[in-house]
């Protein structure tokens, strides 16, 4: 009976920053965001040299197996995880249904009833009713169909047929033909790439955490994941690299740059874009991104790169010492249209990448059985109050 | 901007107990488990009282808006949640084709699709996008379809039709009517009522905090609610009830208890239906709900109370100075079974009650703005590591 010690008396609760700010949750051998450093890293490699130098499938063998592949491996994961892409015909016979609700509500409440949909179709079971093998087979199937599930529901709410992904081509490039209908150029398909590898993961961030406590329950993989989906969702959260795009198109013009910001900073109104609440240096993320925007070039590219100098500078004047930097969303916007992603499609795009990371994360907490259960104070009236008799109904 | 301040160095990282035991994520006003004095509470009334006198809309209301309602608001709450039970047309469509697929993995499955899939029908919005109000209705509105939910895919399983839900009954009336198809007799809508009070809302659980910490993102309602759902499936917190009553079968008669139990105990396994994480007393839901089967009496419920009492006997013997008691689940299972529902909707019947207590945790939390992300320690290998050349293909 291993639960139910009893102590004698309860233990003191243990006080912590608001929002559990820098609270050890778990040990990870995934990876970490060095903010002070300016630097991130999967399991023992930069993030941002892999991003320069693996494909995506490479890095999400990393992330599962712990370790990058030989060349043999390599293949043979690339292989299989597209194998996986192809839904079970009772998802693809809902998705126009889930489509059709979802038109108010935007695609990643469609993600989260299809992949959900996908989950339960499968069967998954409770991770602690199976072994460690067959729960990457049901993370790696789960993280497969992402891609597959958004760019269908995406045409089907364009009024298009769904593209069949393609087991020749990569994550990414089958990514952009399943959305495009057509087989991206290699530098567009790399791009994307590059991008997807660099966010796949960085620290316990709402979604990554949301996905470990409800896999400290035991549940399924998929549970997991629809939960992620959920908090991506959330504003503060996934909410913003169309966000970041739009401060460009509000801009406009080269010579409307200074007086739109300084009237914003003036009005302490936030810059989307701009800060991060890890990272006190660049965020490497947007560095490497701009580089990848830098290798398209064109108007908007330079515009946006005058926009940044000039934000920075603005900053430097008008709020001395604080260091204020384009986040990952400012150039990873840039990036994605470069592409020929629509807007609304740039946080799913964020999705298909990071669920990659979440499930790295829900097969290493399927390995510690401790269920996360904090606590809170009540701070309300004070108990017991006799309840009053029931009220007699008015007729 | 009101994120990135910026520190001149890194916050030491806070060491807190595994599993974050104890740490208090929040505030809250609605309401706390004493775990050594046998006592819980929803705001500042004893649960178990409120179970005892009051409908189970009176204590939604409660969570909700704050305070008991007086007669006339108490039918209005009920009237207003009545007419919120039917479904829109394209959930209710789809419902079959949901059922199929869930036919592997169970009604949580299920439920955690079609709570999804009516979210986004309903456009739910970021809650920060919306004011406390709306925040309210959305919340009403997705608890209020949960019984309809969970009975029409019990029923499209069994090949039965969904029965549409009545506005005259009461929510614990009306759930067993859309179940069965037939009105329960008054003591049995009375003592599922009485168990759906008793399980709103306890304590931080996981999947109370799970709703919470998507909230923490900004995300809307549903996104919250269908997270809580995947959490409440983990075998370590909802899975249980029916086991229990698993546990008499084994059994299987009176003079067969002593042996199964002492075999049981000195092999250290687990009892199901026994011991509790929070209580070191009796759990009073376990007192309240053996009151209740004893209100119809018969073999089961005498058996139940016989193999409770051994229990207790023989561990005070074998395992002297252990408290261990029953739990929750123990004569849950029994009530829901006298009530007449099959054992698979016995932890969906347990969502039906805890959706209410999710959805005032995630009202109450849409209050805070600051989000919920934590920390991990890093402990793989040290990085960086230089990324190796990617492999050459094998052909």
């Amino acid at each position: 009976m291993p639960i139910n010690g009893s102590a004698a008396t309860p233990a003191e609760p243990v006080e912590v920053p608001r929002g559990l700010a820098g609270v050890v949750v778990t040990e990870t051998e995934l990876g970490d965001v060095r903010g002070y450093e300016g630097f991130y890293h999967y399991r023992q490699y930069s993030a941002v040299e892999l991003a320069q130098s693996r494909s995506f499938e490479d890095v999400w063998h990393l992330m599962f197996h712990g370790e990058l592949p030989d060349a043999e491996r390599s293949a043979a994961f690339a292989a299989r995880t597209a194998r996986l892409r192809h839904l079970p015909e009772e998802v693809r016979d809902a998705l126009p249904a889930i489509s059709r609700a979802s038109a108010l509500s935007g695609p990643l409440s469609g993600l989260r009833t299809a992949l959900s949909l996908f989950g339960a179709s499968k069967g998954f079971r409770p991770v602690y009713d199976i072994d460690d093998d067959r729960r990457r087979e049901d993370a790696l199937a789960a993280a497969a169909v992402v891609p597959t599930l958004l760019t269908a529901l995406y045409r089907l709410g364009q009024g298009l047929a769904p593209v069949e992904p393609r087991d020749d081509l990569s994550y990414a490039a089958n990514y952009l033909y399943m959305m495009t209908g057509s087989e991206p150029d290699p530098a567009r398909g790399r791009a994307i790439e590059q991008y997807l590898i660099s966010t796949i993961d960085h620290g316990f961030n709402a979604s990554t955490f949301t996905a470990r406590v409800i896999m400290s329950t035991g549940a399924d993989v998929v549970a997991c994941l629809v939960g992620a989906v959920g908090a991506l969702s959330g504003p503060l959260h996934g909410g913003a690299p169309s966000r970041a795009l739009d401060t460009l198109d509000a801009i406009g013009t080269p010579e409307r740059i200074d007086g739109w910001i300084r009237e914003r900073v003036l009005a302490g109104d936030r810059i989307m874009g701009f800060g991060h609440p890890v990272y006190r240096t660049e965020d490497p993320r947007s560095r490497m991104l701009r580089g990848i925007a830098g290798r398209f070039g064109g108007d908007m590219v330079e515009f946006a790169i005058e926009v940044e100098r000039r934000v920075e500078a603005i900053l430097a004047e008008l709020k001395p010492g604080r260091e204020l930097h384009t986040n990952v969303e400012f150039y990873a916007g840039v990036v994605m249209d470069l592409c020929g992603l629509p807007r609304e499609m740039f946080t799913p795009t964020f999705a298909a990448a990071r669920v990659v990371g979440w499930s790295a994360n829900i097969l290493e907490q399927a390995r510690d059985s401790k269920i996360i259960r904090p606590a809170a104070r009540y701070v309300g009236e004070t108990p017991p109050v006799p309840v009053p008799p029931a009220p007699v109904r008015v007729a």
